[in-house]
Formats: structure tokens, sequence, C-alpha cells
């Protein structure tokens, strides 16, 4: 773990946001060197970098970040048995660095994922509008049809309830991608040549009781309102499945947010997303999940989390427990996966005591 | 009712979609000069002009339309006592054009509102963008995070369900206003100058059980799948309550659409909303709308229409009696509107013999 003192450029905005609550979380196998375009808006910030794969290799991260980095040793000596939790060979493995973080806010971002442009060509500090997005409320109750009302320029429309004007806490922020859409296999094998070239201005809130997949590459949220909602499951090593990290912790946060009345926001910031993965090796990995996802989104729109559960903790166990009874009798994976569930929560609560659940003086 | 013949111009497209199939429904009290920007666009489609405020003012249409007027004095003659559900002295007097509509489809605009242009400065075809959007599937069951999926440049992302790929059908388009914003009077007094000035590159699928303000100055539906929910309610002249006709509409047809698995859209195609109505005259319309939507939309949100209800007649019915039994408590302007409604379906199913529910052989 290194750690090198921030040297302030002349593009660095004076006062960043938040600089000292939140956190860059960033899976790697190779050198940062994507970090060289994202230098004015990141450089004032924390980095956390989970290094995935070989632990001998050493990544190389640019001159002048601060950040703590770690490998699958690091990982296996802090959690010790709980490690089994986190997975190996996909980036699934980023959770971890959700778990050690010790900041309110948490932005997580894929290093093959560069500074998209605005229509008008000006650079996209993505970071910034994650964070506007965090810091005003969401509207989950009712659609408001330009969009977020508290943007500047906008309003909630003739029809809105007044009494839901307030909204609710934002927990999630969800950007998207520029150039290289997010795809499935089948469908960046149907349509190699597909890039968005489309520039939505829009931020929007997901309804309640919607579910949508959540992508990782661009995603930021409120550690302390859901973070040990945001498990990225058991993938890639040693398991059946991968590339559904990201949409098993959207299935299961927004399940939560939806319970404890939070919101989630998508649309804005775009990210310029420069390397389609490889369809082939994708869709070894997919396919079990594109089978599963026909019983796993009916399983979560039917998921209803028990009154009694007021923290993020005690929703995700009571979810886990009905991974383990529903989604168990489609393949034992999901017996594995809903043990992972709690082992998670387990190892998150002895990482962050302060946020546990403290019941009779003791942490549960 | 006059008719005049169209005369082709090198503006119109040689083909226009749906001419035969599609009228536009504009509810006015004055002259309608404004058509003479549509021109291009409308030019090909039967008009349904419904003339409110004084019958014996004469509206003068511009040359080369080809249209159909009603007066009150026409309403009155062909609904006889059922005229009694059509509103008087507000633009809810709309909803009368559909009824006497012949075609599968409506495209309904205010007389204030123009061709908007698109970032590029191209006037947009406003009736052609709802056309694609009724004629493309919804996708209520789940979010797309890249938007319209059916749309060039666009597909489902990763994670999304290929079972629900398919989609759904269509029954309403909603489009939205560039300029001038559809707020309520509290907020238009608020923000006296706000305009509208962002351009969303966007149509989406309103989600399942999802209640959205619809407003009717810019909307477009499927008469065949929908028209019969599409009812603006008893507003303006001798109402307690104005400027509710569409919320009222949309929230109905919603509850329908979702029962019956039909999909909303709303985003594109923006027009240009060149007036505000005057906030203080509104505020008078709307205050008991205000306080009353505290009460209608969580009775919306609950509103369950029973499983046998397989056309919307029934289910509009269905809505009727709990509008009736539910809303009642609140007003007895609510059992009004029931009546009122019973009345729309019963003037609705007159007019519309072929798309009555026939049961024994009988019209019911």
């Amino acid at each position: 773990m290194a750690t090198t003192v921030t040297v302030p450029s002349a593009s660095v905005p004076s006062t960043p946001l938040l600089k000292d609550e939140l956190d860059i979380v960033i899976p790697t196998i190779r050198n940062l060197d994507f970090l060289e375009m994202w230098r004015p808006f990141f450089q004032p910030y924390h980095l956390i970098i989970v290094q995935d794969g070989d632990p001998a290799k050493t990544i190389k991260v640019p001159e002048g970040f601060d950040y703590e980095l770690y490998n699958r040793n690091d990982i296996n000596r802090i959690l010790g048995p709980k490690a089994s939790c986190i997975s190996f060979k996909d980036s699934a493995c980023r959770c971890f660095g959700y778990m050690v973080s010790k900041k309110k806010y948490v932005f997580t971002i894929d290093d093959d994922c560069f500074v998209a442009k605005d229509p008008s060509g000006k650079d996209i500090n993505a970071l910034e509008q994650h964070i506007k997005n965090l810091l005003s409320p969401s509207t989950p109750s009712f659609f408001n049809t330009l969009y977020d009302p508290y943007r500047e320029g906008a309003d909630f429309v003739r029809g809105y309830p007044f009494s839901l004007r307030e909204g609710v806490k934002t927990a999630v922020s969800h950007g998207l991608w520029l150039n290289i859409p997010d795809y499935d296999a089948p469908t960046q094998m149907v349509k190699p040549r597909e890039r968005n070239t489309r520039y939505v201005d829009a931020v929007m809130t997901v309804p309640t009781k919607t579910l949508f997949p959540m992508c990782g590459m661009n995603l930021a949220f409120d550690r302390e309102l859901i973070g040990p909602a945001m498990y990225f499951g058991l993938m890639g090593d040693g398991q059946p499945i991968g590339r559904y990290d990201d949409m098993w912790a959207g299935w299961c946060m927004k399940v939560i947010c939806d319970h404890l009345n939070l919101g989630v926001k998508t649309g804005l910031p775009y990210i310029w997303h420069s390397k389609a993965s490889n369809p082939f090796v994708n869709l070894k990995k997919e396919y079990k999940g594109i089978f599963w996802q026909e019983d796993i989104i009916p399983f979560f729109q039917k998921a209803t989390i028990p009154k009694e559960c007021d923290t993020v903790q005690k929703c995700y166990l009571a979810l886990a427990e009905q991974v383990r009874a529903e989604l168990g009798k489609i393949d034992p994976y999901f017996v594995k996966l809903a043990d992972a569930m709690v082992t998670w929560i387990e190892a998150w609560d002895e990482l962050n005591p302060s946020t546990a659940v403290v019941e009779n003086g003791k942490a549960k």
C-alpha cells in the first residue's frame, strides 16, 4: 500500500466537492494509465485500488495520486476465512474496496472508462455530476415527466403531488456510457459495430418497485445509506457465472432501497467506454446468468422485506434467506451465494463496527 | 362541419405515416392560425376541431386543411342527454373528438403549441415521432437504462431479461414541451421566468405501477387499445375544478394500461409551447385539485381492477365504481364524476358500436 502526497495543479478545481468524504474504488489487473486523463478530476480524491488476479504483479499508478492498493494476499490477510465472499478473477472483487473505505461516499469506475465530452465538446467531470446526483433528493414515488425536478431550469410539473416534492434521500447514482454500450454477449455478437452516440441530457429516479440493470462501470453511492447492500456476489474463478456481479448488487440494492424509502438515480454522467470485452469470452461467463435471470428477476420483483428490518444489514440478511429458500431451488450455486451474502455482512460489520447493528450492546 | 380538399404541397412528405388511420383533435376557442406553422406536417391528416365556448362564434381554419368542427350545439345534438359528460369552457371538451373519431389513432394538440426545433436547428415533426412511439413496443416491466431499446442505435442493455424484449403494445405517447413548461399555478407564480430549454433526446416507457402527470397538450394514443379510458372528466363551467382534465385521464388510463399490460411512453417529441396561461386564473381553477390530488393519487396507486375486466370499457366502469365509493367520501363532486364516467362509456359505445362490448348479442 503506497501513499503519495497530492500536488494540486492549476486544472484542479479549487474546492473539489466532498474531497474528504469520498473514495474512488477501481478494480484492475493492469497499470492505471487511464488515470492520466482523469487527473484534473480525480487527483484531489483518495483512490482504493483492488488488484485482481496475480498478486505478484505490480500495478503502476501514475504519479501524484493518493491511493491504497489491495491485492488478493491483502484481502485474505484482512478478512481471513471471510475472504471467501470476495470474488477472484472478476471485477466483482471491487466490493472489497467498498468495505474497507471509511468514507461516506464511494465512486467506482472501470479502468477502460475515459473522460467523455458533452455535446458542446467540454470534458465531462463525471464525479462532480455523481456528487450532484447523490446530494439532491430522489423522487421514486411518482414520475416527473421533466426528469430530475431539482436540476437547474427544471421543476415538478403540473399534477405532481406537493406532499412528495421534498423527495427522499438518494442512495445510488448510476451513470451511463458513450461509445461502447454495456451489452450482453448475444447483443454484442449481433451488433458488433453499435456505438452509443446519443447524449441524453437527463437524470431520473428509477421509480419504486421498478428494477433496472445496474452497471458497475460508472457508479456512485452513499456508503452510509446503502453500502452493505452493494455486495457484488460470487463471480469468476471457481464460480459458474460471471458478469452478473453488478446486476446482482443492483437487484438486491433496489429492493432494499424501495423498502427503506431511498432513491436511485440513473442517467448523467456519461463516461467514454473505450473497449468492448470479448463477446465469446463473455458468452461463456454469462450464459447461465442469461437463463437464471429469467427466474431471478421475478423473484426480486416479488421479494418483500419484513417490516421490522430497519437497517440495510437486516434487510440484506432477510434477502439472503429468501435467496437461499427460493433461488436455491434453481441451482445449488444460490445456496453458496446466500452463504456468501451472510459472510459479506459479517465481514462488513467487522470492518465497520461503528455502523454495525448493535443490539444488547453486542454487534449483531 | 366543413370539409375542404387537401392540396398536397412540395413540403408534404410523399407518404405520410398512417395518413388514413389517424385524426388530429384540437380543442379551441379561437381561429386556428397556429396550423400554418404545422402545415407541412398536419395537412395530409384529417382534423377534428372541438370548439369550446360560444357556439355562435366562427372559428377560422386556414385553407387547405381537411377537417370537421363540432361546437357545443353539435355535441348536444349528437349526444343528447349524455352530452352532460362533456365539459364546457375547459379543454377537457377535447375528448368529444376522441369519441367521434373513426380512426385507430388520435393525436391531440393545443392551439398555443408550435413547431419546436431540435438541437441541430431542424423543425421537429412531432406527429411523426408520436407515430414512431406508438408503432414500436413499450417495456413497462423492467427499466432499460439506455431508454427506448427499439430506437436506432440503442438496444436492451446487459442484464435485461430476454423474455421481456418483445415488449408490449404501446397505447399512449406523451410528448413534452420546450419554452413554457407545464407547471401548476404555484410553480408558475414562484418561477414566472422559467423556460424549458433542455432538449432531452429520449423516449422511455413509464414503468408499470408508476403513475405520472399526463399533459394533454401534445399527446397521441391508440384509440382501439385505450380510447374509452381517455375521458378528460368534468371540468370548467359548473364544476369545482379545472386544469385536471388530462391528469384525470392519465391516472385512469395508466391504471388500466397496467391491468391490460399495455405500454405508455413519455419523452420525445417536443413542441414549442408559446403561451403560459394566467397563473392567477389557473390557481382558482386548480386549488381544489391541489388538495384533492393528495388523496386521488394514493387512491390510484392502490386501485386494482378485477381480473375479469378484459376490455377497456369494463376496466373503466370498475374504476368508476371505485371512484364513487372511495373518492366520493372526499367530496360529492366525485360521485358526479363517477356518474359522468359511466355516461361517457355509454356514449362511447353508442358512437362506436363495433368496438362496444357485446354480450349475449346485446351491446353492453
